[in-house]
This record gives C-alpha cells, sequence and structure tokens, in this order.
C-alpha cells in the first residue's frame, strides 16, 4: 500500500495480513502454506517467462484476498461480476478490455512498454474500439465514413527520432461521432469513423475526419456498474486515436486530446491524458476556404495538426 | 515474493520494479504516477469497504504489471483468456470458479474465512459443481440418482463445538459418478449425484451414495489449456463435497477425501485436501450384509464416516 496510504508500508508481511487483529500463528501460517502450495505446483512450468509470470500472478492474488480479508461473499459477487463481464463481451464490444481501462490496468502496461525515448511521441491506452475492418483512405481523404459531426481537416508528419521523415508510414485513425459512439456501437453494422493511409515521400499525412467530443464508455454493464458504486464517472475527454507503425520502429498507440475541450480538467475515466498529447482544435468560421477546396456544406469546421515521431523498434 | 523466492524481498519498491535494469527516475515516476490517478479516482466511494478492497485490488494488479513488465502482447493474451474463460461460462459450467480453483484463490479465501475454531471441522474448497436443483432425500435413501458407480454407505453426526448434538441441520451432498462426471456435465439434463437431507434427532444422519474416483476438473476450456501451458494435472482426489448449516452456526462447506487413493500423494489440482479430511473408505465384500438390508445387487460396496463439529455463527 506504500503508494496509496500515507501509513508507512510494514516491511514484516505477517504484521500487513494481521491488520492489528489477533489472528494467531497457526492461522498466519495456513494461509502462508496455502500460497507456497500453490507456488509450488508452478515449479515444472516448461516455460520460465510463463512461470515467472504465474508466480508474480499468484503471490498477488492471495496477498490481495489476505490483506482484505476478501469475504466469501466478496469471492462470490467477484465470479458473478468476471462472469457477467464475459457474457456482455462478443466480436463487437469488449468490456474486459473495458476494465483493464478503468482500474488503469492499460495505462500501466502503457507506460511499462513505452518508456521515454529521447523525443519519441507518448502513447496512451489502445481502448475496446479498434477493428480490423478499417477501409484504406488516401491522403485527404475523408475518415468518417458518413459519421455525425463536425468536419475537422487533421495534418501531420511522422519521423524518426533522428528527425528523418518516415515515408510510407501506416496510420490507423479511429474516433467516436458526435454523438459518442464508434461504429461499432452502431446496431446496423456499418463502418464509419475509422480508417488506414500512409505517409507521403515526406512522412506527412492529411485526412478528413470529425472534431472529436467527450463521451461516456459503455456503462450499461458490468464496468459501468463499477463506476457507479464506487462514485466515477464514465465521461472521456474528446480524443482522436492513432496507430503509426513503420518497419524498424516502434508502432505508437495513442490519440490527441482537443486542448478546448473542458472534461480535461474534469478527468478521464480510463487515464489516458498525457499533457503532451493535448493539441489546439482551431475551429473555422462557416464558408471560410478548406486546405484543399473541400466545400464543406457552408458549415464551420476545425483543423489541428500532430506531429509523431517514433523510437526505434526495441527502445 | 517473499514466499516464494529464496531471495530476501527488497524493501526499497523502487529496486522492486527496476530488476536490475538501468530504469530511469522519470520512468519510475511515470509508473508511479499512474498508480497515483487510478487510487485518486476512488477517493468519492460512497462504500468505505469496496473502496478498501478496491484499492487493494488496483495497487496489486499495478505492482503485478511493473514488476514482471507485462508487454503489450501478455496484456492481450490476458484479454482473450477472460474472454475465453467468459464465453465457455453458462448455467452449467462455471470457468471462472475453476479459474480462481485452480489459482488456489478459492483456498484461500476459504483459509481467512474460516479460521481454526477449537475443534471445528476444517473447510475446504466450494468449487463449480453445487447446484439449487438437488432433491430432498430422507435418512437412508440413496443420493445417487442412478448415477452410476460403487454403492457406499455414508453415516456421521453433526454436533456444535461443545459437543451437543445438531438435530435437523441440512446437509447437503455431491458428488461425481465413477466416469468422473457430475450431472451437470450430462448432456442430457437430468440431476444426478446430489441430494440433501437432515440430521435425525440425535444430530446423525446415514445415506446412500457413490464411493468416490479421482477425476480431471474439466480441461477442455481455457483453464485446461492453461494448466496443460504450465505443465499441470488437472486431476482431483476421489471425494464427496458436504455442506452443512444450522441456524446460530458457521455453515460448513468441504468434502471427504478417500485415504485410499493413490492421488492424494500425487496432488489436487485446487489445493482442496487437508489432512484432517481424509477418512477411510471400507470396501466390503459382495453379497456382506448392508446396514440397512438394502440389497445391492451382489456387488462390492463401501462405507464411511463423517463427523462434523460446526463452529458458532461468527466465530
Amino acid at each position: 500500500m506504500e503508494e496509496v496510504s500515507g501509513a508507512a508500508p510494514s516491511t514484516d508481511p505477517r504484521q500487513r495480513y494481521d491488520r492489528g487483529l489477533d489472528r494467531s500463528n497457526e492461522q498466519i501460517r495456513l494461509e502462508e502454506d496455502v500460497l507456497s502450495r500453490v507456488s509450488a505446483s508452478f515449479m515444472n512450468c516448461p516455460d520460465p517467462r510463463l512461470q515467472e509470470v504465474m508466480l508474480a500472478l499468484v503471490q498477488h492474488i492471495h496477498s490481495f484476498i489476505r490483506e482484505v480479508r476478501l469475504t466469501e461473499a466478496e469471492w462470490n459477487q467477484a465470479i458473478q461480476f468476471l462472469t457477467a463481464t464475459g457474457h456482455i463481451t462478443d466480436e463487437h464490444r469488449q468490456e474486459f478490455i473495458l476494465l483493464s481501462d478503468v482500474l488503469g490496468a492499460s495505462m500501466q502496461t502503457v507506460a511499462v512498454n513505452n518508456e521515454a525515448y529521447q523525443g519519441a511521441t507518448e502513447a496512451t491506452v489502445f481502448g475496446p474500439f479498434f477493428t480490423d475492418s478499417a477501409p484504406r483512405i488516401e491522403l485527404g481523404e475523408d475518415m468518417s465514413g458518413g459519421a455525425n459531426g463536425q468536419p475537422c481537416w487533421v495534418e501531420g508528419t511522422v519521423c524518426d527520432t533522428n528527425g528523418n521523415a518516415v515515408p510510407g508510414a501506416r496510420i490507423d485513425v479511429w474516433e467516436a461521432d458526435e454523438d459518442g459512439f464508434y461504429d461499432t456501437q452502431y446496431t446496423d453494422g456499418r463502418v464509419a469513423g475509422r480508417a488506414y493511409l500512409h505517409t507521403d515521400d515526406d512522412g506527412a499525412f492529411y485526412f478528413w475526419g470529425l472534431t472529436p467530443t467527450p463521451y461516456p464508455i459503455p456503462y450499461d454493464g458490468p464496468v459501468g456498474k463499477l463506476l457507479d458504486a464506487v462514485g466515477r464517472s464514465p465521461i472521456r475527454p474528446a480524443h482522436l486515436h492513432f496507430m503509426a507503425s513503420a518497419p524498424g520502429l516502434r508502432t505508437l498507440v495513442t490519440h490527441i486530446f482537443d486542448a478546448n475541450d473542458p472534461q480535461l480538467s474534469i478527468g478521464d475515466a480510463v487515464f489516458g491524458v498525457k499533457d503532451s498529447l493535448i493539441r489546439p482544435f482551431e475551429n473555422q468560421p462557416a464558408d471560410s476556404p478548406t486546405p484543399d477546396g473541400r466545400d464543406v456544406g457552408g458549415r464551420q469546421w476545425a483543423r489541428t495538426r500532430f506531429d509523431m515521431v517514433l523510437a526505434p523498434e526495441g527502445a
């Protein structure tokens, strides 16, 4: 509990599990014996990495149960919660990723795997809404696929940490519509608000998308009930997802956030915001000329810029 | 890792997450910052117990991810594993309980909630095969419901820790057939190998069941794949499940194991064996007289005895 409570961590594990109660040495020995036997069961694991992961996993699960003195009713609630999480998950909805996201496990995994490297762009949470079904678009085309929202011109470059442009980098982009829904949440199966494209010879890219808006993560399932029970909001600040990849470079999974979004100062249900990823989305007056001459029907539109720097592979 | 490795535990959390690599202070600060923000998100939780449980849970999840330096591919494997575990779970199969069982989490929860109290009978793992659909039987009746196996006469008493008989205690019993299957694993929906009955005025009970045999937990799903990957056996020693309850006494969930079963010295996939729960199952020659005069068709049969002592409620 070092990072959480103000109390000094106990160095004696017996004290940590005793919580001031008069728990007998026999009881402590019995609980330690359960973990010892479980740990020993992994001693013939043929894969050293799997063994390492499983030993750490059971050590933390058992410590958790002992520290909080998990009741049998709570254990049963956990089983029911996981079951419900599994049952709502299908090819369109990934409630386990949502769960990982709202517990910050996704962002911690991102942190562990994307150590800062020189000026490389920071990564953030992948989220549950990426799919393999995005269409390819050419530079300057519209990735919204007819989804509702204000048109937004997005441009930028991809380079490596030596400042060299990366031609032909693949850029996947995906986002919610102005009502806060990704296409995977539509009931009619249409693909919208997602595409991939490639940078040009100068490492540049540009496309039309939608100005992102804040939205709640899906909260009609077990994860939403959990957030409600703990008094947390399901809202995420407005953002546009990017994944950039090129041979020899570390794939970057990230978003950009709209600097004008008041939700940024309120919070993010999945802890994805990083200062370096906040970008101005500049609103343009109706009838102002667009960068490529596109007629946006006399509406207001916005523009933003995102220059990405990719770390070397393995960095 | 105190209980697992022979190495002395590190008292400095920074060392624990550094694993001898030259990880920068900036990286360590970033990882700690993720957990701090996640922990802070639970500060408005209206339920202090839920807050305590969630804070401990996220602390252990984040420590696990940081200690093993969980890769994004491994995180993805974990999401896929949980998804598959959810999808195989239905009203007849509870793969999340199996998962909890094979990780020893079930037995640790049993240990935490059933502290030794005077001479009270020890508890063990509940397992995934209990159902609410068991028929009531009278004393001396057969709970096998036509399931295959050797007839076994089971008798015993229920008393409290002062040695007073408990009349009218409810006893639920359930077990696998001689092929290792519970009725919930049958495809025809029939109920067999389970029943409940009540102790008589002297706290005694007796019924016909089946001599238990070792069997594998269901291993055709994600949990079976996990056991296979880590080099573990899915086999459980032969056992007969009991749940005993009576007003004012702590409900006892336990099994008895057959002292003759060689699997006892090999291991138990779910860590449920306790020495105090091993009982002789005495084989009786074919045509030997049965306790109640029942004709068992000239076959061999067995008999065993299980006297249960229930702790006071809240002990």
